[in-house]
């Protein structure tokens, strides 16, 4: 009997462009999701002063506890995100030096999937695990498989319309999605 | 014969508080420097904006091109940072974004040092793993040895006054800064 | 109420030394193992080929059948090691490699913690990671908390005796052990 | 004018397999240098034992010997291997635990280049890393560019012949020899 218990999970996206590759994938999880899982994006990363131990004295901002809201509110996260410079986003690192002083930790003991995407052939392995690494300390459960690093993005969507279009894309996209979907339901039912 | 060409350096403080003990170790950094090696920091990291594609479309921010300018001008560079979520701060991370979109790159054949403190033992080893990989790609040349990680720096500072106190570990960097001369003079040489 | 169902867990020594802290360390988990829980060694990685394609063609070693059916018998796995050259000993890799090509891959899904120790002030960290790296190929469960990297561990053991003698690091491997035992628990039953 | 000092270099094979696909860029190496640079196998990681302290109390083994006299001798040592389970094969690792052991250092202030060859796209990116991180503990100097991670080296040769057939392929890695008899050339005239 399949488990059908409503899994309810957030993305946040490691770009701000725009116009980002990264943005696309993020935003078409959605229609690839199984039944039961809904996808949305938590608010945005950019709104994130750089993380400071004296701005936080002085009251932690709301754009971190509204982040820190969405993914406490969440069954898990997916992390969608480019390789800069061989690791993670600068900007998706100070999201997670804010997120890391919220308590009770909102990504303490939550299914986390990671999905990279970028230019090169590498398709943003790097960054997932720098990204795996930071989230030992977060006390995530990270799912091992199947990893989702998509090389060659460009080629993969309709950048005029904001589409994702190869199908080989969507379909491990979606096997990946049910694997979380899965991997969701057994975690917070542990 | 000793070499004594004049060595120019610059610290990267990659923590914002303002008693950062981090920011204590790179003050103390110039009275434990060899003869011939002058270290000055270069412009805050604070004022760069979260790195985004479209605001570099709409001009190279001002406080990047400064953090640029500086690291050109300089023999070597030093990074002093604290290790956050068992990585690279996200304000220090933005940073090398920044700089990793500027040509020529600065940091490309530059001589590179790290240095890393933290209130627990491990002394911001983490960090320093995740710097070199993204300094592999930036094309820096980073010292090896001896690396500096201090740990437990809570105690080996007058907080107060601002002060690196803890002989061993001035003493300790002062070794760290003449093998970093000497190594600066050889990149930069060779 | 307090699940007590039993929990057999083997451990994986890393390290090749008659009198290794590592194997000091292994040797003590069985007396600090909550209620429930028997903690028995595998067979030694020692009589291990090295990995050659060729060798397994010619048929899997009995030395690694005998890891492998240790592994797959088990409800959990401890990595007990010590960290050579910044990484895990070639020793280790060498027995994870192996493990690799069974099928079904006894890791696969497994609930695994780590120890290290060594003699240094970082207790072995490097080596967590790389080892946590090859573990995600694996699909294995790896427990994020409480991390035990034991420093200094030739002041934390009679060595003459081959007891660890240091009642911190017993106290702490006792927590180590209650966690684990609730983690294996929670992932065979999820 | 070009520096055509003799650069004499050896090669260090990750894999043992007679087929070794990494074996077999590892042969073409030679052919594929600049004027000046000499491209010769080690000897073989394969006679080594594992890595223990008490057989090394025993005597220094002489397939460790061999291998490290060949290192010494070289101007600047090349590494070839596939990625097992995320990072550098046990066997690698295994000989570096060996190297590691020689005073003085052999790799210690040596020139390094990395090639990693795999069936998979990624080429072998994950155990690059790794072996970087060992290398800074050894303190080699290990070139940062140009990267050389073959994905899909089954489509790039004649198994049969034992060569390697793909022309893009062939010219890269002459480009990285180029590159590396520079690098070596500046180090070691440092």
């Amino acid at each position: 009997m399949p488990d059908s218990r409503p899994v309810n999970v957030v993305t946040i996206l490691g770009s701000l462009r725009k116009a980002s590759f990264n943005g696309i994938v993020a935003r078409a999880l959605p229609a690839l999701a199984p039944q039961g899982m809904t996808i949305k994006p938590t608010p945005s990363i950019r709104e994130l002063p750089l993380y400071d131990a004296d701005v936080q004295a002085g009251g932690y901002p709301p754009a971190a506890s509204d982040l820190v809201q969405a993914i406490s509110a969440a069954d898990g996260v997916i992390f969608v995100t480019p390789e800069y410079n061989y690791s993670m986003p600068g900007g998706l690192k100070n999201a997670i030096d804010w997120i890391s002083r919220a308590h009770p930790q909102p990504l303490g003991n939550k299914p986390v999937s990671l999905i990279t995407a970028s230019m090169g052939v590498i398709g943003g392995a790097r960054a997932q695990y720098h990204l795996r690494q930071s989230l030992v300390f977060l006390d995530a459960h990270v799912m091992n498989k199947p990893e989702v690093m998509i090389g060659a993005v460009q080629t993969k969507v309709d950048a005029e319309a904001g589409e994702l279009t190869d199908s080989t894309t969507r379909d491990f996209l979606s096997v990946h999605l049910h694997a979380f979907a899965h991997y969701v339901r057994r975690i917070i039912s542990g």
